[in-house]
């Protein structure tokens, strides 16, 4: 038995040619396209990566899309000067700001910039509005990768309501707020962590297992109950040729990738349990489509809001 | 075996009496006792009842507490011009609007008076932006009910970290809190609800179960796993001696008392469960004294932050 292949790539790619019926009119009756910020501190090597992969994203669906980079040394007030800035002007539908912050910023740092972030224009949907929002079940702007985790599911035909679906990881924007979108759709809802106590036996009891911990291979074919649908939301950089080679066998064409690349992206799922699960979404090419095209549906979602404002 | 009782009454009055030196500090510093508003739209009965406890509450506490009072015919643009009235009015530090509001009012009322009061005099904890920062574990005024709960445990000595809890449940202002309140204290948290299949399986896993659904005597012992701890949310108004004296027994004092008032208010927790559990939080003398206390405690930190004001 081989588990079905919950296909991330395709189900994005069929909601981004949906959104562009919304960016061709959006773009009509805003007389510009619509407009994403990104804002990127630093140097940071794997930001750069998701930077590119947004503006390319961004375009490419016929956005407007603007990095504005400062320097590693910029103060936190630089940030919150550019992100006031972007709150009050009228060409800006969304704004991200990428994490992480360097560190000299300060430990809070994050938090008091997504703080700054006008609600109806925070397209990552962190802002502390927009989760109290999600969990009250009216989202304005929701958290894109739980969001796409909910797309994949929905478009791929898997049933939510009446499940037991277990959340692994309890992470602010992706754990917390994926509990609460399946317990919207009527699952019941376990969320377990490091300090859970027998975490196999736990996870064991989901029908739907989502893993979002980053920790390459850590959910074993023992830990999953037959038949369960398992979505894997780890990615984690993984630079140890042995793991590849323990985690999918010296003869893979994962290993092949590697050796050609000298790294590889790995999820928190072993690939032993596609042997177990009935369905599985795979690293790469499952969940991260999904949160690209999220944001881009957010921005889109911001954008139109800006032009009929709800009676809030 | 018979469960010990968490004794809300017990507690709620030490921290009172905790409480009583801030009100004494937070009163010289203001120089005006702090200060509670209270909106109570029409003439439900059971909604005069509780406004008069919280009056009262408040008034034992040294707080000055204004009721306003509009009749039930009110137009929903009164309560929101009132509110926004008591939202720059420098002499209220909380606000607080009775539910339920007039069904005449609409379907949306509530919600739109609930987004229209300052996230800082919130003190009921309703509002999306202070229910995200619940969710993100940076409360500034959480909701009443399951933080009486959790002070409810912390000073009875129950230990959450590391247990199972199930909340049964999932309303926004008990069950969603709750459940994020246990996580954010390390226990594993399940949330059950109308949905959930084989329930009584379900919240058999539960080392600590909270109980907020409204069904009298709806949890039995069947359903309990030996030994845990039960906190019963659920306040039913009966008025069926033929439910008391089938969840009590004809002879119980529950009975007479019933007999005397024509009345009594009810649990979700069967009577039974102290026989199976280590702990149990009775109805009433358990949650309900502590929902009052925490309304107290956050109206104070409302004022306090109104004081000195974080760096937001």
């Amino acid at each position: 038995m081989s588990a079905r292949r919950l296909d991330g790539t395709a189900v994005a790619a069929a909601i981004r040619s949906e959104l562009a019926a919304d960016v061709a009119e959006l773009t009509r009756r805003l007389g510009r396209p619509p407009s994403l910020s990104i804002v990127l501190v630093g140097d940071d090597p794997a930001s750069k990566v998701y930077v590119r992969n947004k503006e390319k994203a961004g375009a490419e669906a016929g956005l407007a899309v603007t990095v504005h980079r400062l320097p590693a040394t910029a103060a936190l007030d630089d940030v919150l000067s550019l992100v006031r800035a972007l709150n009050v002007d009228d060409r800006c539908d969304g704004i991200l700001v990428q994490s992480p912050l360097p560190p000299a910023m300060g430990k809070q740092a994050s938090e008091q910039v997504f703080d700054a972030i006008a609600p109806a224009k925070d397209v990552d949907g962190f802002h502390a509005e927009n989760v109290g929002r999600l969990v009250q079940g009216r989202p304005l702007l929701p958290p894109c990768t739980p969001t796409g985790v909910i797309a994949l599911l929905e478009r791929e035909g898997v049933r939510i309501a009446g499940t037991h679906a277990v959340v692994i990881g309890r992470s602010d924007i992706v754990g917390k707020p994926m509990a609460m979108m399946l317990l919207q759709r009527d699952a019941t809802v376990t969320i377990c962590h490091s300090k859970t106590k027998d975490l196999a036996a736990v996870v064991r009891t989901g029908d739907i297992v989502v893993s979002a911990i980053g920790r390459p291979g850590y959910v074993t074919p023992e830990m999953i109950k037959p038949g369960a649908v398992v979505v894997d939301v780890g990615t984690t950089p993984v630079e140890d040729r042995g793991i590849v080679v323990r985690l999918f066998g010296p003869e893979s064409p994962r290993v092949a990738s590697f050796d050609r690349r000298g790294s590889t992206v790995v999820g928190d799922v072993h690939p032993a349990v596609a042997e177990v699960a009935s369905a599985l979404s795979p690293v790469p090419g499952g969940v991260g489509p999904l949160t690209i095209t999220m944001l881009l549906r957010n921005t889109l979602e911001a954008a139109r809001a800006r032009l009929a404002p709800a009676g809030r």
